[in-house]
Order: C-alpha cells, then structure tokens, then sequence
C-alpha cells in the first residue's frame, strides 16, 4: 500500500448490453473489488461490437488512467473481436498463444478444437494470459489493459485470478447512514460538512420506501480517522433536524 | 419513420455507480425503450461526480450523437452539479427556470422550498422542462441533451413523458434462439450466416444452465422480411448439428 492513488476505466464490450437485452453485472462487481484493493474506478464505457469503436477506445483510455479492464467478446464466435481489435490498438501482431492453445488442447476432445475455438488461443503477442477456472478459455494482459470474459461468473474467477498482482494504494473506506428525511432538508448542513472536510467523499442518495422519502448519506474516504470525525459529525447535523438516523451495516 | 438511422448515448452520472455500491438499472431500460422508438443507444458512460469530467465528456459526445440522455445529479444536494455542468458544457448561464419553480412552489409547503431544494429550479438558459409526474422536480431538455434523474423511477416517468418528442427512424426487430450446444460448434455456420446478411445483426451470447453449456443466438434488424429468412436460415444451420432449440417469446 502506497500514498500513490490508481485508478482504472472499465469497457464493456457487447450490443447486448447497449440494447437492454442483458443487464451489466460487471461494473459492479468490479467497482466493489478495485475499491477494496486501493484502486478506484473513475469511468467505464459501454461500446458496441464494432472494432473501429474499440481500438479507438482502447487508445483513448489506456494513457489516461493506470489500468483498463475490458470484459465481453472472447469467445469462439464472429461477434467475438476484442482480443484481435486490442492487437490492433496496441500495433502488435494477433497470433497464436502456445499456453492458450495448450490448455485449450487440454480441454477439449480429439477432433472438438475447431478452427472457431482456436481463435480463442489467439492474444495480442506479448499478452500475458489470465487463469479462467471456470471453463479454461483464458483472459489475457497487455500492459496496463486486462481482458476479461463478459459472462459474470467467469468474469468474476479471472478477476481473482490476478488481483494478487494488481498494485493499489489505500482502500477505500465507506460509512453509509439512512436518515428519514427528505434530502432537501438535509443539503445544507451536509453541503457545510462536505467543505470542512474536502478528503471525505460525501454522497447523499435519495430513494422511497414505504411511500416515504428517505436518503442514503455516504461517507468515503481512504483516512479512518478523518471519516470517523466527519462521521460523528453528521450524526450531528442529523440530530439538529430531528430526523431519526442509523448507521447501515458495514 | 424514416430510413434515417438514429443514434444516443447515455452518460450516467454518478460516484456511486462506479464504487459498485448502486447498481444501475437505467441503462438497460433506455436501450430497450430506445429501440423501440427507432432509436440505437451506441454507446454509455459511467462518469463522476466531477464538474470538468461532466463537462468534458458531455461535450465529446452531444457532437457525436443524435441524442445524449444523462442520468443523475439533479437533486438538491452538494454532490448534485448536473444541471450547472449542462450550462458550461454549452457555455450558457445557469438560472432559475421560471415553471420549475412554479413547480416547486406548488409541491412545498410554505417555508419549506428552501435554498437548496430551489437549486432544482435552476436549469441552463433556453432549457425545455421534462415533467416528472412521479416527484415534481423537472428534468430538463437543451439541444440534443435530455437531463434525466438518476432513480430509475423517476428515469423512467421522464421517459415517458417525453418520448412522443422524439424522432427515430425503424424500430429494430429480433428474434432470439436458445441453442443446447456449447457455441464453439455453432461458430462456423453462425459466421457464415452473418456474412450473407449484413443488414441482420446476429449475436451469440453463452450462458449455462444445469451445469449444461447453452446459448442464445440473437438476431436484429430494422427489415423484418431479412430477419424472417435468416431466421429460417438459422434454424436449418441449428438442426444440421443435430443440436436441440426453441425460439425465446418476443
């Protein structure tokens, strides 16, 4: 852990996302395990299938932020183009990955490894790949840039595969209070707070239950001590409202 | 309708999306509620509340698009800073909306519309109220950017309520296949279809069930009568492999 921040963009890679056919899971996970390991997800990007798109994409996010995970389109099909479209954002050839072709010549058998599954042995050159206990087909790394599987369980194995080599700084810590008050009520004595401490992060999410308003106020920050003060705080600009209060479950 | 094609982009807005701790339910209702108004959502962004990120990005994309929706950070708190980065992206002034705040009057009780709750009033100079039928406080049209809240309830009201404004072209079809067989023996005759209908976009999409290897083959366009005979096609392609199938409802 260093006083160093990282940050990471994640792309999702499909026209299925895009057209409401599946709902994302990943960016959610990924958000809460980068968090957890000191580094914070600051943008993620939900591109089609078409690879002027994604090597554009990829050129554009890889120099701005310290890592860049992709997931969806790897797998044997014709939509499947991100492995060769990072080839090609990285201006290296896209060829065969003997230990990707071994594992899938592990997998597979005699006369099942059709040319379409062979594409999946196919990485950038120079690409490291990423172990998928799930079903074998591996990920892979290039520089800064991590390619993953878009179906979540798999997705989710290859990211614990390779956390262990992912540098961070602090984790971020977060501190989250239901008030039963409208927000509106709340702003001005949490805007007040929010400026005496400009290293707390403070969000403040409405929502209705039970046909009542309530909010959902959270504190992040990477220094404890600084969000335990600011914390105890709040609870008084809450109590100053009358409005009652509890501390979620961490 | 028209043979024009449209496209959108979503920027969602939020720090809470990206830590992981919300997840977003907007993006997969407006790219279904898009295609059915002939609408292609092409792309989204997940991005911070952070004012030049906002402005920046906004500007990058209401260039690039025939529509941009945003979602969140139109609220009364802090962290809220849509609206006032609307207004600096078009290099306009943030002020007080006269029926925004004839709305607000009429939703509070009097002394309650206090300073923060009027900062909802405010919109960029030359907005376009969208009703909110579910909470009151608007959202808000300017050129080719529709600023939308961030609970998907509300989100969706909005839609509602403005979507008999906006031009789209042919409403995108599809036809989806549920396949039992893993999609590496489908790969061959599933590229090969695609390259015999361009105009059809056919995706492959694994998933497993039963500890059993599936997929969905989804097949997309704006002309039904192509759409028909690839699908008659597919099928023909599906029971050469001997492989089991069922059309999904629509």
């Amino acid at each position: 852990m260093s006083e160093k921040t990282y940050n990471a963009c994640l792309l999702v890679i499909g026209n299925e996302i895009l057209s409401g056919r599946t709902q994302d899971r990943n960016l959610q996970f990924l958000g809460e395990r980068l968090n957890s390991l000191g580094i914070r997800l600051m943008e993620a990007r939900v591109i089609p299938d078409v690879a002027d798109v994604i090597v554009d994409t990829i050129n554009q996010v890889r120099g701005a932020f310290d890592y860049v995970f992709t997931t969806g389109g790897i797998g044997p099909t014709h939509d499947d183009i991100t492995s060769e479209c990072v080839a090609r954002a990285f201006g290296v050839r896209h060829c065969e990955h003997p230990e990707a072709r071994a594992i899938l010549e592990a997998l597979y058998e005699p006369g099942q490894l059709n040319e379409a599954r062979l594409r999946m042995a196919k990485t950038p050159e120079g690409a490291t790949l990423i172990e998928n206990p799930v079903s074998k087909a591996p990920g892979f790394q290039i520089e800064n840039v991590y390619v993953l599987a878009g179906i979540p369980s798999i997705m989710q194995a290859m990211v614990g595969s390779l956390q262990h080599g992912l540098a961070g700084g602090l984790p971020m810590q977060s501190r989250s209070l239901t008030v039963e008050a409208p927000e509106g009520r709340l702003a001005k004595g949490l805007g007040e707070l929010q400026e005496r401490y400009p290293d707390v992060e403070m969000g403040s999410y409405p929502f209705s239950r039970d046909g009542r308003f309530a909010v959902r106020l959270v504190l992040r920050s990477t220094r404890e001590d600084h969000l335990a003060t600011a914390a105890s705080e709040l609870e008084g600009v809450v109590a100053e409202l009358g409005a009652s209060a509890r501390w979620d479950p961490v």
